[in-house]
């Protein structure tokens, strides 16, 4: 019986596990910090108020509990041991005959880590409700402040980073204050709010062509997104943020800027790149050690096109499909085919109707690639709660511009009742 | 233009709000210190992962955003000054004609303060999460303990107060681990999870009849629930529960036994009883006040049956549509009636399927009480995201016994990538 012990509930971690589902003669452990699994597509319509996290997040365990042969554990991985072929917990020790790291990556801060409290970035529900928490905060506040000055501060709102989640994000934001909440408030007019996409590069989406991130930078114009190029952050503070020698007052700031791949590669003694992600073999496998891989946002795969695959979810999915694929063909005597990684091409949304898709030479942009771009996400929505019931709950946010979870849940847990004592 | 201020957007306070939309020379400024609305008799479905926060809470703010002569405000309310007609807020001073408190209420520990860190209420979102976030992670601790007695102490739960609240929670963990659970875990078995009801008195649902409190003692029973009277909590700490000379091995524990009115009554000077409910005239002024009106569960309304009306979401409703009318009457010259509580029976539902309902001398259980139950909790979700969407959800998890709430979120933010140096 071989042991598979996968770390990380993510679409690598997944992929992998349900692809050695039921198969004869492995058991699989998973182990991760959280006990859901996270479709992280569309964490920004979490933190957008658009959904609840239950509708895109579900337990990893009700996800796999069909398989009998998998075990799901949540807990931390706290060390390593390549060479005895175990790993330690907090919650104990697991020896394995195949280990798959696939623990995902962080938003990195170049170096500015006291830059975080001021600009959370987005990739877990907890980031997500506090993002949520802050923007809807900051009209709350503009509302009753009497003050001008801090008004027009707390109705700016500042995005850094303009890849796919920034764009989303600044998207969002524009069209909350414009549609959803332009009623609801009576000392402001939230249509007024200015919202700023910071990038520090010469163009938005440097993923895209050139023709397709333009389209975007107009269709986020629409939205009353003001695209700052070539303005890249020299300070954030409770303040505001600078950029190179201009202030921009403001309460809220989200960072959407860089990534850093999981810690526990480098502090593992694993050789990796610049940004912490594992230098893996054309198998996934690290050099030296044919049993343990990595695979997902956390590992650096260049042998197809030079440089490491994007940090997606089409690469992680089809990364942990291979890994169960490759331990299942080794377990009937097979040998190893190098992984290939197939591109499905690219989407990103801006705002409630418009989005642009790039699939190799083939451009779209607009209503229809919104549509695209929707079905495919719902697609892959698979196994969540129920993708008829959160299809027909945004189609009724989206129709009536109405955000439903548009909730406030405070960032620590006390009672709710005002008491004279309490009060600051 | 007389201004009414209402503090608090429960049941009580909305009403009274909704009651005065677009009442001619009135202007409305409702504070309350969370952004949303909660329907709470549905709050423990939350704590139990049968629904999301954004299916029974909404904004304030969007409820009430089609009156234009209301206000919204969130924020604290830090002192009261009657003899001034004004009050101060964390965000500066307001004054008023009319004032109207529905602050709500809180658990009370009976003066053991200590108790609750290890044994949280349900009365709002944020502890409604924790409740979830207690109850799922002990099964987690449970599955990865490899100490027997450690295990059966994390598949213990201990729910305090044989009231409603106590019934409906230690009814759904019951149902949870019998059901929901029953497949996901390798280790432990779900079903074998023992779930303690504590009550002080001499039986639970004390509100109820004495049949239909046996009747619920019984389906109790069926979902493996053992109910406890005569037991009167001693000592709550990390390890368990002390219930007289009885030690009961647990790490989870939920707090439904006693409530204490908003302590801005008391603080303000305000005629209390026992409990700190302001002592109220027939026409739920404060004596010596007659412009100053408490409502809800902070109010002690004794004037109908010599015993203060229950804190009831029925209660709260019509006290605030009382108010509404009764402002606006006097606003055209009108006189005031003394409010008159319409009693329309009371429900406890236990389980998915079963429920007791009581009507004047008019009894119902199981099945049937179950649907009415629904029916009833389905048409006064009036007003949030979506009813129908609401129903579907609940149908479907309902029907299929899943819980797709089911998500751990960690209490306080953080990256949620695993890390050795992070890691205790």
């Amino acid at each position: 019986m071989r042991h598979v012990v996968i770390v990380g509930g993510g679409f690598a971690g997944m992929n992998a596990a349900k692809g050695l589902g039921d198969a004869p003669d492995i058991r699989v452990t998973l182990v991760d910090r959280n006990n859901h699994h996270l479709f992280q597509p569309l964490l920004y319509q979490v933190a957008m108020a658009g959904l609840s996290p239950a509708d895109i997040a579900a337990p990893i365990r009700s996800m796999l509990s069909r398989y009998p042969n998998i075990q799901v554990l949540q807990g931390d991985v706290t060390g390593l041991d390549f060479a005895a072929k175990k790993l330690t917990t907090d919650f104990g020790e697991l020896t394995y005959d195949y280990l798959i790291l696939a623990c995902g990556a962080r938003h990195s801060y170049f170096g500015h880590e006291e830059w975080e409290e001021h600009a959370p970035g987005l990739k877990s529900l907890e980031q997500a409700t506090e993002i949520r928490r802050r923007v809807l905060l900051a009209y709350e506040e503009a509302e009753r402040s009497p003050n001008a000055e801090d008004r027009k501060r707390f109705l700016t709102f500042v995005v850094v980073g303009g890849g796919p989640t920034g764009v989303e994000l600044a998207g969002a934001i524009g069209e909350m204050s414009r549609f959803t909440l332009a009623k609801d408030f009576r000392n402001i007019d939230p249509t007024q709010a200015r919202v700023i996409l910071l990038e520090a590069g010469p163009r938005i989406l440097p993923m895209f062509s050139e023709p397709l991130a333009k389209r975007a930078v107009r269709d986020l114009e629409t939205l009353g997104v003001q695209v700052w190029v070539n303005s890249a952050v020299t300070n954030i503070d409770r303040e505001g943020v600078d950029v190179k020698s201009e202030r921009i007052r403001t309460a809220t700031v989200l960072w959407a800027a860089g990534v850093e791949a999981s810690r526990l590669g480098k502090a593992s003694g694993l050789p990796t790149d610049r940004v912490g992600r594992v230098v893996v073999e054309p198998d996934l496998s690290v050099q030296g050690f044919p049993y343990v891989f990595v695979a997902g946002d956390q590992s650096a795969f260049t042998h197809q096109t030079g440089k490491p695959l994007p940090g997606t979810a089409p690469v992680a999915m089809q990364q942990g499909r291979y890994l169960a694929k490759l331990i299942r063909s080794e377990a009937t005597g097979g040998g190893r085919e190098p992984f290939q990684f197939t591109d499905k091409g690219q989407m990103a949304t801006i705002g409630r109707s418009r989005a642009i898709v790039e699939v190799g030479r083939w451009k779209l942009a607009g209503f229809k690639a919104w549509v695209m771009w929707l079905v495919v996400h719902i697609y892959y929505l698979t196994g969540f709660r129920s993708r008829l019931l959160v299809v027909l709950q945004w189609a009724w946010s989206y129709l009536w511009f109405r955000r439903g979870a548009r909730l406030i849940v405070p960032k620590t847990w006390r009672f709710y009742e005002p008491t004279p004592k309490d009060s600051p």
